[in-house]
């Protein structure tokens, strides 16, 4: 390879793609964080929606997730203009039952915080509140097959990590106060 | 390793432990077999709850899922007799919301029927319906910090099962009867 | 839907679509088979390539594996014509190392036969022996991201089956010979 | 729950019975550091190795990893003490074959810092360089069947945080210095 062709990966070229493209599929900040809060209120009932999206923004700045927003988003809008290999094109098109490279690409995003998130994950997947159930509902005409479970996986991340810092916050006060 | 120490694995000795501990557990193949019925019966209304429990039967058959339910109720029985080492003991008696040892077992048996159960799990796993609940109460003084996430992962994955077996069933239908 | 436009998922058009595919990116199952040969020869030295190539074509009969083989095929070829989006062609067409889908699309197929296959994969992932040097070289200019990680992992499955397969024979020959 | 029994889960205690464990059990952060330099110093050839031990640390700090190096531990040291059931203790003393729990809670620790650790881990887990080979060895009476697969899943984990961080410095000096 000759040095100007050099591949030189630019970190915020993919971090900027990633938040550009989830809003051009119909996704913002605002609603992965009310999935966090729905999942998260039980447990820590002072959390705000403010806290929510930071955390979603937390997990939208590690390259793995990123990585696989941008091949999630790109293989539905790969089935939406019907440009896939054929038994692949149906398998996606129609969110088949037996396809699931997208809930594997869902639990990369799991993972970066832990096995923690894996329940929460599979809670919202299967219940679709808020935004995951406009994605569903193809009245946009939009496959949204791999993004909603990667939006689910955002969501159950952001809450696993909210889990961690709730833990450090509260270690720091017991000792700051000395008791326990 | 002189012969007659020979370490000879012995297949059906590993699957009469694990039928066996999850009787001494609580667990029957039966309260399995309903959580798979409530996974499923919406999808395929004719499933039988005897169908669920051959499938449930065909989980605990592999090898993999052997090993992590005789590595969970291990773990689990070990903390109920307090001879853990002092931090995995208190994690693991409290079923701590940080320790995520438990849903790795799990997702290792899920796995073994493909992603597909992911949802599953985690929805079962959040909800806690019949035998789930039970193995939560704690009314019985026994850990189930393991056990609960593994049976949960058993009717995941057996749910899965089904999931392939009756595509399968639908496939050989429609040829024999020379439609589609 | 209209019941003319029902989906009905063809699991045969997805195992020769896989099968196809497979060939037309220049992998054939013996070049399979002998990653498996070499990972199991010194722990079965009877193990022939036909058997090899047997163990394959089960892990091939996968739908899990089919579908992984064919995401991943795809994205190779629309990397290899620059038709992904911007960022991601870059990642994909480099085969960039922060990049990991391959790798999570891989790890799908070696976790079909449990985790035991880690490691067998891992190995030749980095090694790159035979069929996998080939498909690394881009003497031929086609990009092969995916697909290299791909093989890998089925040979990994494959050396997973045999595992399970010979430790199977070995107990039935005991019980038959009266011995241990 | 009564307030005086009430769980209040340490981390610093966590993190320090993590460290003592695995000095106990024979491993210590510089030979960990030594694989991750044996993995890395091919592609950064200006590496240390208090880098290394350095990104080993970090590893360590977080808690996912160490749930997996307690929970491991514990169980070799439970087999070696023969006090396992059956089953179970036959094959984490064997290290058997067909067991794979131990390459579960490895890959839990590798995904930590995302899937491009897999081959990493598989590598070393097949050669046993440096202090896996120690750990193999059974000279001193001890069971390392987790132990060794964790140290290895470390040093993987370890060299993918050296790969996020190598390229991070890269750009803020392609960006200092107004080149790229």
């Amino acid at each position: 390879m000759s040095d100007t062709n050099l591949y030189r990966l630019n970190s915020k070229e993919v971090a900027k793609a990633t938040e550009e493209w989830l809003m051009k599929r119909g996704v913002n900040k605002g609603q992965i964080g009310q999935l966090v809060m729905l999942l998260q209120k039980d447990y820590f009932p002072e959390l705000t929606l403010d806290e929510c999206i930071e955390n979603v923004e937390a997990v939208l700045a590690k390259r793995e997730v990123q990585n696989a927003v941008l091949t999630g988003i790109q293989l539905d809008m790969l089935a939406e203009e019907g440009k896939l290999l054929p038994p692949l094109q149906n398998m996606i098109w129609n969110d088949e039952g037996l396809y699931g490279c997208d809930e594997i690409l869902a639990l990369s995003i799991v993972n970066v915080y832990g096995s923690i998130g894996l329940t929460n994950f599979g809670y919202v997947d299967k219940l679709k509140p808020g935004i995951l159930k406009k994605l569903n509902d193809r009245n946009d005409n939009q496959i949204h097959t791999f993004l909603d479970d990667i939006v689910g996986a955002i969501a159950a991340a952001a809450s696993s990590r909210i889990a961690h810092r709730k833990q450090a916050e509260r270690e720091a006060r017991a000792e700051g106060g000395g008791s326990v």
